[in-house]
């Protein structure tokens, strides 16, 4: 690259955000900060600030103004506050966007980036799950390239050979189960949620852990490829595999099946979307295979987990169904860790409310947010009702 | 595909050959064969030619010449004997040849092919191997399309990004690890012929059984990956995988490794290399990962299989060692099935020989001839002075 690449981005006191600076900072001949957005983490919005120089800082609460303005008061940088600021960050002239702030607050900016075709990189679920076909008009009609840094898609995004898409077969993404895989049915009926996750501390930790061990996020993950990849969900596999070490895979139709492999580091998708497509060193370390000795393999039990069927479901009833299952999901998750539902009681909420819901056409982020309410208050119904 | 490929097959009544007409045979409106070769076998270039109508037929024998005028006398097709007609073979005009010739015999055709600047496809090993620095000049200057179908280099082909080769950290070729991998040194010194292959019945069987339980076949693999890739032989590590579903893999310095997987079966990366750069449907089993439940991965024992670093030196060495290391091991491997040597012999013969004849600049393929020549002379005494 012989200019640096002009960066933004949204969600950069986070997780992938925070991750995805750490490779920036290894590289400042190679890229330029020009936005940082975050929710409401000030402290650490400044230090990004003091240590990259961007153009502009957004905060995303506004009631953050004051003390966001005086932490970066040393600087010559412009300072705003607020969900449309945020926006305009994503619309602020760069090469390439880190979509990462979690929920549907992310979505705004999401799609504010895509209509300028910029080279998208986005860890924002609710993207794809629940605005998957007016995304994915976005992204062809303005010719945005997008690039998933969820590892399951981006290592499909590797080995997906999209000039010749007519000779792929189907995708394959893989899941390492969680920590329910080798109980039976019953079993599952009285787990706590304190078993459900190793750290579920904080929410947002305990929500992933849940997934994980009910396989929604797998559910949700062959939705996000469907959009994405513009496959069928009939040839989106999920194949269990504890160790995590191929974390997807591509069959085509000659009998090859290709793979990305790595060890379970972040840096390693978000460093392949940052310097696409190019490669860039990151501090991952090394795949040592004959170190992790053995690679296993299982088909998942559809029985154990009703929600993979759920997703397919979704996606076929099509329009808002996606969403409600997303939102169903939340709900009964954030019921079954409070204690007021069991852990089967998660999918069968979730299958309730898809046919009490049912799915309307995706018309608008409007429609989308009346399908996302509707669901999240049946479901609610639905848990008040076995408390 | 809009026009017919029109393909020439030289070696077509072999493994390679068979398999890459059977491919053909299952799309009669994509391919068009041009010209077919044999070795000896009237009989079945006959019927291979009444199947697939190539304007022309050579048989490589100048004695069988009469029996397969006489044999395809039904036909409009021409017939042609000898050497230089199988090179002619190669010369015709058509979009894809594949070079299936086995042993140094097929070197004159391949390279004939590569200098027209067809799409190439080959199985013949002595290509890169012996002659690797030749070889790779002609494909640059006359911008010939190499396709590796050896299914080790036709992995890594698959998965090696040629635009952005310098975000490439290393290949890994995998290795079954042949029939002796769990041997001590000390069990290995006294195996027999009979126990290092399943099917040590013809020549050519026992002689790839032998190489793979010496792992000679990786030594070579990683010459010929070497030349092929263009990539030093130090960034190329061989992984013993005793399941063989990985065909090989290519590490990036983000941490990402790509990997193609697949079922053992020679007609998927044949038919990649026919359908190049699209995809075609093959008859190949799909794989059932589940089905085979394990994958597993151990680094290869430096002092129980030697061969591996006597390859490495070989390139060290340069110019005519390769071949050296390649005509040595014939010899010994022969000597070997014949009951005149132990199997450990095998590598420090290969070691002697190297060591002796050393290596001369590969001008050209006199040059080539004579140092095989050297190495099979030196070779065989110390073959003599064991016995």
């Amino acid at each position: 690259m012989a200019e640096k690449r002009r960066v933004a981005i949204l969600g950069s006191t986070g997780s992938v955000g925070t991750q995805t600076i750490d490779l920036i900072a290894r590289e400042p001949e190679t890229y330029q900060v020009v936005a940082l957005t975050a929710h409401r983490n000030v402290q650490r919005l400044a230090e990004q600030a003091y240590a990259l120089r961007p153009e502009l800082v957004v905060i995303a609460d506004e009631s953050q103004y004051g003390e966001m303005k005086e932490a970066v008061a040393g600087l010559k940088v412009e300072v705003a506050a607020g969900a449309a600021a945020v926006v305009e960050a994503a619309q602020r002239e760069s090469d390439w966007v880190m979509a990462a702030i979690v929920g549907a607050a992310g979505l705004p900016s999401t799609i504010a980036a895509a209509k300028r075709g910029a080279k998208l990189a986005f860890a924002n679920k609710e993207t794809l799950v629940c605005a998957g076909p007016l995304m994915m008009d976005l992204v062809v009609k303005h010719n945005c390239t997008l690039l998933p840094v969820d590892s399951e898609h981006n290592a499909i995004y590797q080995v997906f050979d999209e000039k010749h898409r007519e000779g792929i077969s189907h995708l394959i993404i893989t899941a390492s189960g969680g920590p329910f895989r080798t109980l039976t049915r019953e079993q599952m009926a009285v787990v706590t949620p304190e078993q459900a996750g190793k750290h579920p501390v904080w929410n947002m930790g305990a929500k992933i852990s849940i997934d994980s061990a009910s396989l929604m996020n797998k559910a949700l993950e062959v939705i996000e490829a469907a959009f994405l990849f513009q496959m069928p969900s009939e040839k989106i596999e999920v194949l269990m595999h504890p160790q995590s070490v191929i974390h997807s895979m591509v069959a085509y139709k000659d009998g090859s099946t290709l793979a990305q492999l790595g060890t379970p580091d972040m840096r390693i998708p978000i460093g392949y979307c940052l310097a696409w497509p190019e490669r860039m060193e990151t501090p991952a370390a090394k795949l040592d295979l004959a170190k992790i000795g053995s690679l296993t393999f299982e088909a998942p039990d559809p029985v154990k987990f009703p929600t993979l069927r759920l997703g397919r479901e979704a996606m076929a009833m099509g329009g808002t169904a996606p969403a409600v299952l997303n939102a169903a999901n939340e709900v009964a998750v954030q019921a079954f860790l409070d204690g007021h539902i069991g852990f089967l009681d998660i999918a069968a909420i979730i299958e309730e409310t898809l046919a009490h819901v049912g799915a309307a056409a995706l018309t608008d982020l409007d429609v989308l947010a009346q399908a996302d309410e509707a669901a999240r208050r049946f479901a609610g119904e639905r848990v008040d009702g076995r408390r």
